[in-house]
């Protein structure tokens, strides 16, 4: 049995034990002054505060002095398409000389140049490139992820993409929770065709659905409900079918436009629902009433220059908050967690007690593994940061660095 | 003597030859395709490209492969208040709450709250903050940078911040350049006097500059103008007598109301003027004429979520402009200038070749280093970074990341 002992914590601060599968009360935070944390075989056996040592702590096989630094669970990212072909930083210039997102589609940009290159790129060219974002992730205090399919928008790219992340979740420390999101755009044949969008909503229902589901290769469906993508009604119909094939289900709804994507979340009881930079009233109402998490992707908001999403309303409404990276190669080139919670303070408006339930707890129960990680108690795992930091306001305030000095994930150092 | 090859560099991107001491045109940029650079005792020799290697190469002390990555100037930060005591993380709740800066400075709270620990601070204590910070900016590519005092106010603490930056200059691989800023605020004692003010800069003009000055302790004297600190004539007085003293000048200016002191530093022929948030058209035309350079902090716009400086009108009026980070504990606890060359993209919508300029020869000119860093050219000091980027365009695209691989101080490995 491998032991760890992490003593000397000045400060050990958890969101409580005390959730549902929705997610905690957000910002209801348990802190200890002078705490350790022994660990057994990846599993917390015991916490103690005020100078107090576990049992059988001295003996353990690896003692880490935290020097007094702040200790929280791992951070869980809920939201990234973090597989992907290509990048595109050839689109800034661009931008900057005031072209429009049709004008980089039409110079084959967009996101259709990272379907090409995603369906170009080898099984290994996208495990490695993948693999070193989990490393990077793991270095910045990430323990937990979400990632997406959706730059192959065929069965053998999306199936080749989730294949990958099966294979890392295996391989790599960070555990991978995996969605299909094969409804991320229309595809380039299809968007020449006579009723082209809903002649796709068929074949993902008809072919892709079924196929990732009876090979086990993710968990959760989600799709694109936005002006120009797809719309509420065909949203419904993919949703439903992943439903009714068991998928749990997300939705990317009212990023730009209040298109009826969160209030169908909440009818069709999505376990969370992503952007909601444009959510109405009867979005909001109909969330909060289903208990469907937000995931607000604050970074996207900030590389856009486009206004943040209400998350202090959704607090305020009972609405679980998550804060994710949203990591792709296009509007959100960045896997800093860190980062987000930086904006999650200054533009969100959000406490730092609220943004550690927003990185934890609420993202692990949004990604089915809230009995896991996103707390520190006894019974997880060992999912932890050791930060360079005395408290959650200094990580909030102390932005441009990264802070996580050691990230321990099932009790081992990595 | 000791020799370093770096080869197999995919793309060298340098600003040109073609600068004056007020700075380069901006965004004039030099791109060596398959390039090496050979450094003899710390000075650049030779640079090729396509392919060839320069004379000597093969049998330098040490060779680095770039494996075909971009390889720039180290960056030089212009502008920095990096030495101060303790941190003020607290105020980010009480801001959160909708806490005004003047509730914070009821509370104990705001730059007199650093003031107060900077002079409780040790030599030792600040050396060893500071050297953490300089190693900090080292790994993220800064290899020159500009430092403050201005958290003492009193000549003991001035002159103790002062020294301890002398002995870092001394002591550590990064290149500091010192600026006297003991007119950053009015100490507590003289606010609550008639004139205090007034009386505050007849001390720094008849004491504490002369004190510097004598003792070598910077080249660079500099005044925050601005309502509520000191206004224009007050300035005018201060800068004068440091002219008069032989140091070079600086000047905050127009950071929040347009008070004239971007006017004055082209009067006066300041080196730089910082901010520059509100400055007005007459400002600019002043600064244009006098070929002041604009030292433009973004970073700071973005902590504080207020506007950001006309940096994009400032190179159409042939204004020098460099970015910088502004690091300091209140308004921008960021040391990152990778960050600021994104957001110099992403809200000042600079090009990268633009920023580039913006980050190396124009702040180094401001810092009377550019006979010696800010581009990479036989006979100046062999200070560069490896990017893990393959062009510019990348490294103002991918933000959230620390994308310096290797920083070479020197011609050393640092």
């Amino acid at each position: 049995m491998a032991t760890l002992l992490v003593k000397n914590i000045g400060l050990l601060q958890t969101p409580t034990g005390n959730y549902s599968h929705k997610g905690a009360e957000q910002g209801e935070n348990l802190k200890l002054k002078d705490a350790a944390i022994f660990i057994e075989d990846g599993i917390i056996k015991e916490i103690t505060a005020d100078g107090a040592i576990p049992a059988g702590g001295e003996d353990a096989d690896m003692i880490v002095d935290a020097e007094g630094k702040l200790v929280t669970p791992g951070l869980v990212d809920g939201h990234t398409h973090m597989i992907f072909g290509g990048y595109r930083q050839h689109e800034i210039p661009m931008k900057i000389k005031g072209a429009t997102y049709l004008d980089i589609l039409k110079a084959g940009g967009g996101i259709l140049d990272t379907v090409r290159k995603t369906r170009a790129a080898s099984f290994e060219e996208l495990y490695g490139k993948t693999e070193g974002f989990l490393d990077e992730m793991l270095g910045m205090g990430v323990t937990t992820c979400e990632a997406k399919s959706g730059y192959g928008l065929d069965l053998e790219t999306e199936v080749k993409m989730l294949e990958v992340l099966k294979k890392l979740n295996e391989d790599h420390p960070v555990d991978v929770v995996t969605t299909f999101m094969g409804a991320h755009a229309i595809p380039e044949d299809y968007k020449t065709m006579e009723n082209g969008a809903d002649k796709f909503i068929e074949l993902l229902c008809e072919e892709m659905l079924p196929y990732v589901k009876e090979h086990g290769l993710a968990d959760y469906a989600d799709i694109f409900c936005e002006e120009g993508v797809f719309d509420a009604p065909q949203s419904q119909k993919y949703l439903e079918k992943a439903k009714e094939l068991g998928f749990k289900l997300r939705i990317h709804a009212d990023e730009i436009e209040p298109m009826g994507g969160s209030v169908l979340a909440g009818e069709i009881s999505a376990v969370s629902a992503e952007h909601l930079i444009a959510i109405d009233q009867a979005g909001l109402e109909s969330m909060a009433k289903a208990g469907v998490t937000a995931m607000c992707l604050p970074a996207t908001s900030f590389n856009l220059g486009v206004s943040f999403a209400p998350a202090r309303k959704m607090i305020e409404m009972g609405i679980p908050v998550a804060t994710a990276s949203d990591f792709n190669p296009g509007s959100c080139p960045s896997l800093n967690l860190q980062f987000v919670m930086n904006l999650a303070c200054l533009r969100y408006k959000l406490l730092p007690e609220e943004i550690l339930t927003a990185v934890t707890i609420n993202p692990a129960c949004a990604l089915g593994m809230g009995d896991k990680v996103g707390t520190l108690e006894v019974g997880k795992q060992g999912d932890l940061v050791i930060w360079d930091a005395p408290d959650m306001d200094f990580l909030c305030y102390r932005f441009g660095s990264n802070l996580a000095l050691q990230t321990i994930k099932k009790g081992m150092l990595v």
